[in-house]
């Protein structure tokens, strides 16, 4: 029997999966939760305080998971190490760091640990947002339309954004750096000694794309002449394809993490994106729905769409052969961790504690006996910002119908269809703009575990959801793609739809819209998206303006 | 010395207050609590369940009331009955009732005590609605233009509906009522033998006006022929207008109360109007604002005007040679009172508890620690419907602005201040609607008890508000009243502001607007104005959509 391990980095622990490559079966897994966590306060090295906005992260936080998580899988299965023929890696994104000629972050030399800008960028670092309007606003006036492959606009989150935040505030790492690179791939740079970026995380994050790669040194020139070089001086133009075998597990990592040396590592990719083969879709017209704290949701096209409110299209970015679309919503279980944390009261709070469930299983229990409709209220899901079709971070929340009858369950279940709203506009602009989706596999905690909500999400739909059989999908991905770099010669497999078809699945429980839901659901979306475009499209910009006296009151 | 009594009858209690007439000093107070309280489940003599929306009340609660709470006094002041030479009676309305030819409640007659309709319909017996809409609808048709005194529309609240509900639901328990007749009036019936309508209850309650009286016969036949004479064979034309002497206290009740028989007792008031002398206001461009679980504006004009959401003006009503108008908030207290019970989250409770203060009390300091549109949340006062210029109970709560840092304290404050805006819709109408406002003073609990919900009124308005001294003024203005019956004569006073000048008074503490918060106020109410049109004024009626879909719901 051959096995492959998944790695799966986490914004707050890294797993490692352990999976039977003929069958898909899940051996054993382990969790290393981060010691520095993220750092978003002091600097661990000096005790300096970080700005606002800031998230760092420790590298060495990785390579101690690396240490830990893959020599306890073996350890916990009692397997025979010379049986693992494959090594996948998925990560955060866009998280970045400087390293040096010897592939070790500039953090850990005792020179720059310091220097905040020497440890990892993680991916919710929100402050080099002037960096990124100045990335949308130079593409702007140059020309340049490789933004609009991202809706339009580049990210504070993303790749040179981040860079730039970094020569303006800290020149001196800028230039003793030798490259600037992706957790993603300095993970598979110090597993086998070679350097590449993954066409994941480059087309994602970095703004590349296979038919024209990076953006061109003029672009970056015109952002700063210290910049113009950034892409031959401080990174790599050597692009895997997911699927891609990067090379092989060196005699030095292979030592450390129990392993034999020779294994085959694949090309890195997104923890999100990752999740696609794992929830066994490989060809278009399947969207997968990442559900959690916030949602991703991907699906497969064979030609490039401009899609309105998508994050981003990548050739070979998710499967090879594939266009993989991607968007999101920026609020999905977060926004009912914020009612249960701010507006659940005492005696719900009381009663679930009597009865040993959690507050989100009582208001789950209590909002289940609810029939769509009966509570009059509609909500429109913006607590985070919109980050689909709107694309706004300044829009906030809305909630409508309260009466003095109106119960904690009621809101509970109204922001619920919120998101299941805010969902449906989504798939209706992939629909509608030339990428159908005709199925649906959901994956990630809520999917796992709230039936309630994912009945409301079928019958706000109209469609049947399928949930991907796998708990962790993220770390089965990576395993997948590790048995594709090993190959069918090593007792891997020749293609990710051949992995797939033996080692992913969906449930046998699915999701079917029921008629006289969908029914009065279809009216309560005609008042969401009516509320949606009105205050989302500039009709009323009352949420933008609140936020401006809100900043100045919070100033003054 | 001499004293004057003010019995104020409210929904679960009925409480006297002893007052020297000369200094208006409060001598004693007693409150007594009504037995059966409000009959909206079933009725007390049969057991027989009360359909929804139907509310009563039992008349023997308040001939217990004043056989207990009017010796209690006496007994506790210590003073010599023979002293009390005024009396004055307030109470709920439209709370009307069936009495017979002796003046005794159908309700006590064996023959009839197991008919709801020969008990007290209180206040907010809600079932008349159907016959509400037909006296607005025929109103309307046959062209009569009484209505538009009261912004338009005839409650279901109001005496006509009630009685019409009673004739068309109980024929037998109309004809066998030989009065109907509001219980304010009843009482001063009981205390003196004299049968009166009050111009203040007649007025905002029955559609009566100085100039023309009643509607016509024709009016009543088109409701129903059997309705015609209402007047005439159930009512009663003698209308004594606010300070005039109903007669005086006989001595079979004045045994009963421990008081001696002649005791001049007063026209009858609705509650909440008699407190506008007991609040210092006897002219006109004072605004008075009793502020409570709901809100009750009111002011006095010289001249009859045509207000937008107006809920009537009548001549005499409030104070003799005035046109008394009044305007409302259907949703103050109660709002707050919501927002404690069902989204107050338990490590706010269980704060309150350890310090032993109420949670109101733990969320105003904290939001007294906000400033004005710091929080960046805008709502509209809608939980109880529109009472006001909109006039629409099928309007609905709405609050925006949430992020996932809002916190409980903020949404609290932001109710507060939706409220605030709303009170400043009113006193804008009046304003500009012929009916000038030039000082508000304001009564009730939350103006007693609530200084950070004062200044934010005083700051959304840009207006000082004052507060009454008395914190009971209802009763306060009953006594007031009973003083000015009685006359100069006996001790009392010729006129009500010859009282007010020694019996009423406001507090040394004021509200004033600080010019900075005003200045951010008055950009949130823009906003305020301009949901509240957008939502109230037909452009979007999502909130009636919504609620006829819940009601299907609930149905089905």
């Amino acid at each position: 029997m051959k096995y492959s391990i998944g790695i799966d980095f986490g914004t707050l622990s890294a797993r490692a999966l352990l999976v039977e490559i003929e069958t898909g079966k899940e051996v054993a897994a382990s969790v290393y939760e981060y010691s520095n966590a993220v750092i978003d306060e002091v600097l661990p090295s000096s005790g300096e305080k970080l700005p606002p906005d800031w998230a760092l992260q420790d590298p060495n936080d990785y390579l101690i998971a690396l240490q830990t998580v893959v020599p306890d899988v073996i350890n916990t299965s009692g397997i025979n190490p010379g049986d693992v023929i494959g090594l996948g890696v998925d990560f955060t994104a866009c998280t970045m760091l400087p390293i040096n000629a010897s592939g070790d972050p500039l953090c850990f030399d005792p020179k720059w640990k310091n220097n905040p800008h020497a440890w990892v960028k993680l991916w919710k670092h929100h402050a080099a947002q002037p960096e990124a309007n100045k990335i949308n606003k130079t593409a702007e006036k140059l020309g340049y339309d490789f933004l609009k492959r991202y809706g339009g606009k580049s990210s504070s989150e993303w790749f040179f954004a981040k860079a730039l935040q970094m020569l303006d505030e800290a020149p001196e790492v800028y230039a003793a750096a030798d490259r600037l690179i992706e957790a993603a791939d300095w993970i598979n740079l110090k597993l086998t000694g070679v350097e590449t970026r993954s066409a994941c995380t480059a087309g994602y994050k970095a703004m590349w794309e296979k038919a024209s790669g990076f953006p061109p040194n003029e672009f970056f020139k015109a952002l700063d002449p210290r910049f113009e070089h950034i892409i031959d001086d401080k990174m790599c133009r050597n692009i895997t394809s997911t699927g891609e075998k990067v090379g092989e597990l060196t005699q030095n990592m292979a030592d450390m993490m129990g392993l034999k040396p020779g294994v085959a590592v694949a090309a890195a990719t997104i923890d999100a994106h990752v999740a696609v083969p794992a929830a066994s879709v490989t060809k278009e017209g399947i969207m997968t729905a990442i559900m959690g704290t916030s949602a991703c949701y991907m699906i497969l096209g064979r030609e490039p769409r401009i899609v309105e409110g998508m994050s981003g299209y990548v050739e070979d970015g998710i499967l090879p052969g594939f266009f993989g679309f991607e968007a999101g919503q920026s609020c999905v279980g977060d926004h009912f961790a914020w009612f249960v944390e701010n507006c659940v009261p005492a005696l719900y709070t009381e009663e679930a504690g009597t009865r040993g469930i959690s507050v989100h299983q009582l208001l789950t229990e209590k909002a289940d006996q609810l029939k769509p409709g009966q509570s009059g209220l509609v909500a429109l899901d913006w607590w985070n910002g919109n980050r689909s079709v709107l694309e706004d971070v300044d829009l906030t929340g809305m909630i409508l119908g309260m009466t003095l009858n109106t119960k904690p369950e009621e809101i509970y279940r109204a922001l619920i269809e919120a998101t299941a709203f805010g969902a449906n506009i989504i798939i209706d602009a992939f629909d509608s703009g030339g990428v159908p989706v005709n199925e649906i596999v959901a994956c990630g905690g809520l999917a796992e575990k709230n039936a309630m909500l994912m009945q409301i999400y079928a019958d706000v739909t109209n469609r049947e959801w399928k949930i991907a059989a796998s708990a962790q999908t993220c770390a089965l991905g990576s395993a997948m793609w590790g048995a594709v770099a090993a190959g069918v010669e090593k007792g891997g497999y020749a293609c990710i739809a051949c992995a797939a078809a033996k080692m992913a699945g969906v449930k046998d429980k699915t999701y079917k819209p029921i008629p006289e839901n969908h029914a009065i659901y279809s009216k309560l979306f005609f008042e969401y998206k009516k509320l949606h475009d009105y205050f989302g499209r500039g009709e009323n910009d009352v949420m933008k303006r609140l936020k401006r006296i809100k900043e100045q009151q919070a100033k003054g």
